[in-house]
């Protein structure tokens, strides 16, 4: 037979067994956290008509999308969890209720340049809250808890939510007779932490900013303290714009609600630098950074925008949402070794080895184990004991259980503890207990270490 | 601005919310027990390279895949889990111990005509175990016992495991002289249900069967009784063909360990009339009905191979899977009526309506509640009072928490138990946990009634 030669399509993560646990581990922290708070999972189609998807047109995303035909259809593949959210929204409306909480976990599709640590399917893992019409500013103000307490549930400690807020930024500039630059003003000062201050004024004057209000700006920017003293620095310049006061009302409510959602001062930082590229955000934006791993930049970002859905509905939809980039984000955990192998990551708690021709009392104990939540494997191949013993190490499983003659007679089954190298002939049933207990202790550990 | 009108394709499932928490129950419910039985998790990509995805060729599939060129690439998404499992394996054969079991649940693609209850996109839930060159029977024992366990955390009581052996049916039809036949043959008899014995005696006969070993192939697959019986009456055709032999020996075996594995004898039946369509299968072969919904057809099939991954190695990799088609499952449970009421859809367990301005109070009884595992959802929508019961109704939350002035002067939470009208004035702790223990003695119920 002609063979052809295996491979998987570069730029595309597929993980080996104990990896893609991990990655598990994560997804399934991720589901647990979202439901918390109240979100609803979400699943659309990963096809989707072209003249859908990309009824917003144009800009960089649209070179990288893979798009074809089949039969008479123009179809393309999602290329993030947004736009299929608006279309959703869109279509349900009458049957949502507002506001709408989802998550959505899933793959999107980029054709871009392949290189190291980029993927052209990658999953995202997206939350939003959308109102219809109106959305207070409590929506927003909880968004910091949610990334507070998915990152701790998965075992990230050393990070740092900042928050800004777009109508601050906006109405700055409005006082300043900035407002036909804004755009270009925040996208300049979003690079602030990548290029230094030098070289930010001198693009904000090469942009045609005069020189006094380029230093206003970067004065304003570069307000220090804590969170408390920004708020407080900024109270300088109410009454200014109006839009600003907004702002600053909100960025307040944000900070003010921190201690009730239970975020610990030291993860938070209003951080005026703060502008995310999207030009759609309006008020509350994140970004959430590993503190000791600047260099990844954000890992979790959002913000709030006015009108989710506006090429498909007249309806306004305003929303908040964060999106984590997952396979990312995993990519750099695996390769700053921030992957725990403390939790277990192997496909069984115990693997039974029948040491008999008869394999009735192994299977017997593999169902015993089973009722009791212990995720078990029988071994049943005819192999000598060494390949059996080498076999429970491949797979690194936590507890082998033997099963022979002599064990039968007495009724009992021999455990060993991988870990520990420790035997003990008991009762299956007190097997069962001692290991299940052992297995859930061993479970609480998270699968980040940080 | 001009707006495109919102559609997701036909033969896309997409569901309500309630609906697609149906979905995810089921989905987790997978997860767990498939983990039970020391399956890992995989995650494969979507898009493969044609060449790779297509290497078996040929074939009613190839002309449903969705197949398209991105730049210089020629590729295809995946039209089954099975091809992608042996590509995996067989490029990652030396860094995976065998036997390696594995669970995927994924979409995969088949541009089929669209029609009511087909999907062009559709999740599969496969399980395989693959050997390395050889695999004991005893892997072949055990999925019935996954199935049984499978269904029944699903809440399915009323269905049917129905086996037979591939190597008995050939051995059978050698004995006959009927080798060359033996193909045809299958096909045949697997259509016995949907055809009925006369027109299957008939196309046996067109099939250049001659008529006496017609008859005395629908004499054989006309054995009935229970599994025990159907064994026995099989000893009379012991002798006749070495493969024969050994597929009954397997058979025996299969039908032997059930209680150990806890299947009891009402959800498993030897069928002698299961071919299956594939012509790959070697061994055990398996189909699963509902039965009262025999009009369903097979909702979990598989089998025992030979050669996982010949199209890209020249090991050896024998295995068992079995397939649950969940896109199309869903579809019929739900079009049934089977999927339970009684199970909690909504997106959380509380809803918190705070009634003063200042939510500080309200916000703490979110954090305490999700603390105690509570999915709760703040609603702060500045809306009138029936509105806001209206949004509770409307997304069936089980419980509302009022917070006003009264409550927080004395210390309390105003609880509404929503199914039983009941309101409670209680200590927020005291609150959290009477929730908790509502909660999760609803979530004990099955996704499906049967």
């Amino acid at each position: 037979m002609e063979r052809i030669k295996p491979r998987t399509l570069s730029g595309f993560m597929e993980l080996l067994p104990d990896k893609q646990a991990q990655m598990e581990r994560i997804m399934e922290t991720l589901r647990k956290t979202y439901s918390l708070y109240g979100f609803a999972p979400l699943d659309t189609p990963i096809i989707e008509a072209s003249e859908v998807l990309l009824a917003k047109g144009g800009g960089e995303t649209e070179k990288q999308i893979y798009r074809f035909t089949k039969g008479e259809n123009d179809l393309s593949l999602r290329f993030d969890l947004t736009v299929p959210l608006a279309k959703y929204v869109a279509i349900n409306y009458g049957q949502l209720a507002f506001p709408f909480r989802r998550y959505q976990i899933g793959k999107v599709y980029r054709g871009e340049r392949a290189q190291r640590g980029r993927f052209r399917e990658f999953y995202q893992a997206d939350i939003d809250v959308i109102g219809d019409g109106e959305l207070d500013i409590m929506n927003e103000a909880e968004i910091p808890a949610i990334i507070y307490r998915t990152f701790t549930a998965l075992g990230l400690k050393k990070f740092k939510i900042r928050v800004n807020n777009r109508k601050v930024l906006n109405g700055f500039f409005a006082s300043l007779g900035l407002s036909d630059k804004a755009s270009d003003v925040m996208h300049t000062i979003d690079k602030l932490d990548k290029i230094g201050v030098e070289k930010c004024r001198a693009l904000l004057l090469g942009e045609g900013v005069p020189e006094s209000k380029a230093d206003e700006i970067m004065r304003f920017i570069a307000i220090s303290g804590t969170s408390a003293d920004k708020l407080e620095a900024l109270k300088k310049y109410v009454g200014k714009s109006e839009i600003f006061d907004l702002g600053l009302k909100e960025l307040k409510a944000v900070a003010d609600y921190l201690p009730a959602f239970g975020v610990p001062e030291e993860n938070f930082e209003i951080d005026l630098t703060i502008a995310r590229g999207l030009d759609y955000y309006t008020g509350t934006v994140y970004e959430t950074t590993l503190t000791e791993h600047p260099e990844i930049g954000s890992v979790c970002s959002g913000g709030r925008y006015d009108n989710l859905a506006e090429y498909y509905t007249d309806k306004k939809l305003p929303g908040v949402g964060i999106s984590i980039g997952l396979t990312r984000l995993f990519f750099v955990l695996e390769e700053q070794g921030m992957l725990s192998d403390e939790v277990i990551t192997a496909p069984a708690d115990a693997l039974i080895i029948p040491m008999t021709e008869d394999f009735s009392k192994a299977v017997e104990t593999a169902t015993l184990l089973r009722e009791n939540g212990i995720s078990t494997m029988l071994y049943s191949e005819n192999k000598k004991f060494k390949a059996k013993m080498s076999y429970a190490d491949k797979i690194g499983v936590p507890f082998v259980v033997f099963i022979g003659d002599d064990e039968i007679g007495q009724g009992v089954v021999k455990v060993k503890d991988m870990r520990s190298g420790e035997q003990v002939s008991e009762k299956p049933e007190t097997a069962a207990l001692r290991i299940k207990a052992e297995i859930d202790k061993r479970n609480t550990g998270c699968v980040i270490k940080d």
